[in-house]
């Protein structure tokens, strides 16, 4: 069975993982660990817990249990000392707590939800991720860089306090993988925090795998503002290298034209502009029907009218594992 | 395969399961929806749902589930808005809200932490227990009951507000039962709440099932001062009608000396004066040992000195299922 591995954070692995579960193939999920907003944040502060929130969507993505359990996994309290907290938070934090460590955690949660395949959280140091601007000026955590009014191009730096060292089974994996994903995400804050990681671009640079790259559908305004599907690459390749992608995966079927208005403020589309470059493969990967599974997810809900069609996007992907 | 039935709530339903998972009895716990104290009462108020807590402890009793899942169930967050839930109560309120019905989240809960036998709800109606003292002052909840500082000698009437009917499934379970166990455990605060739900007393009453009393073995100072068997008798006999028990249960083995001292400030033992009634068992029930399952629980660690050991009650309750 061909070794497929994951690597990303939020919801942009939500859907890979979503789709390629079907398929059979040995899959792993290699998670950000920089996030630090909403409910995640609120758990890293008052418990000192490892950050559970981008874990938490691959395990849901992975879960063959029933749906009833997964939409417990995403259920947020809505009032209270509770208020925000999504319960597979808690369930998270409570299982580090109980077994002592976060790898344990995972594993036990990935037991109850009967998950298909592997979690693993890119490091298991405690590291807030810090951004320097142009100006001068330092952002501290995912959750500052996400909400940046300032526009993040011409940052000075990028890197996680404390450098954290890599989880050995992430290293393991990549190595051994036959295929790694990597994409699609917030650039700055769900992609590029996994290769700020001591040993992450080593082990993408040294694994035999191929590498493909997702392109994302929509820029971020605060953060990847104009950001052409070249730019994506360049600032990728400023930590790992030149031309590591065997692969770029992009979709080229034109969203409506209402839903790309409704879209204005947040951003607009990625426009493909690597004609020419030969490891382009432009596809139809765009969903376009609102996804069942953000029912019980009003911030999941909130990012679904313009995103890549799980199914679509894992049978382009299957067409690369079929052809190593 | 004989059905045994036991009604009552907190702790002291905890150690009769526990004891009685071990043999081949088809198991039912009805527990008591009065509690309103602690994680339990923060969450009856900030979420508006029913109280998980006494039927997250006969969920654990019953599970057939890993140490560590029994351990996460009952583990109590330590800081923050979260502070004092414990994550049982957090999992069962999620599974309300999820599926819209406390009595599907009890049979979800049930499921994912594979338990033996059944645990119900004595009622699924929102209600308080309230007790009116001689002086005319109003105790609200249970929580305000278990502190009280003035002895509850002579109240003038205890009732759940709104009147709550029982839950159908509590008494079809105690119509079709064999054996039904009472107690033991807080008689104003667990037992005596579950005969308060209308329909109960009367199914009590009908029930063809013999009848057994657990009588405690310590009296709490504030609501049972001085309480000997023959007290608890009386009081839950005005709820439910004279002789309504076949057996009662009693321990016979005094616990050393040094143990009733350090309970001294609690309670003193409760002393059994019904020699010459032929219902009476007076058997060895008493645990000698700190049980290990309290280990995550401070609460009930504290409580866990001098107590029924479940496997020497179970044993005693068994040899009555058999000659039934």
């Amino acid at each position: 069975m061909k070794k497929v591995v994951v690597i990303g954070g939020g919801t942009g692995n939500f859907v890979v993982l979503l789709g390629l579960k079907k398929y059979k193939v040995d899959l792993s999920a290699i998670v950000s660990m920089a996030d630090d907003g909403g409910s995640t944040g609120v758990l890293r502060d008052e418990l000192g817990v490892l950050p559970p929130g981008d874990v938490r969507q691959c395990l849901v993505a992975l879960s063959d249990s029933s749906r009833m359990m997964r939409s417990l996994m995403n259920y947020r309290f809505e009032s209270g000392g509770l208020e925000g907290h999504s319960f597979g938070n808690l369930l998270l934090s409570a299982l580090e707590k109980v077994t002592g460590s976060f790898e344990k955690a995972v594993e036990e949660a990935g037991r109850i939800l009967s998950i298909k395949g592997k979690v693993i959280p890119v490091t298991t140091n405690q590291a807030r991720l810090q951004m320097v601007l142009g100006n001068g000026k330092v952002l501290h955590g995912e959750g500052e860089i996400m909400q940046a009014q300032e526009s993040l191009l011409g940052f000075k730096s990028i890197y996680l306090e404390p450098f954290p060292k890599a989880d050995y089974h992430a290293v393991d994996e990549l190595m051994n993988a036959d295929l790694i994903v990597f994409g699609p995400g917030g650039l700055y804050t769900s992609l590029i925090p996994n290769l700020l990681v001591d040993g992450i671009g080593k082990a993408l640079q040294e694994s035999q795998a191929k590498k493909v790259f997702v392109v994302n559908l929509i820029n971020k305004k605060a953060q990847t503002p104009g950001f052409k599907a070249s730019d994506y690459i360049r600032e990728i390749e400023r930590f790992i290298g030149q031309d590591i992608f065997d692969y770029i995966l992009i979709n080229s079927l034109p969203p409506p034209q209402h839903l790309i208005e409704h879209y204005a403020a947040e951003g607009e589309l990625v426009e493909n502009n690597l004609t020419g470059d030969l490891r382009v493969l432009a596809r139809d990967l765009l969903d376009i029907e609102k996804p069942e599974y953000s029912k019980a997810d009003a911030i999941a809900r909130m990012r679904a009218f313009i995103r890549h069609d799980s199914q679509k996007l894992a049978r382009e992907l299957m067409n690369l594992v079929d052809h190593l």
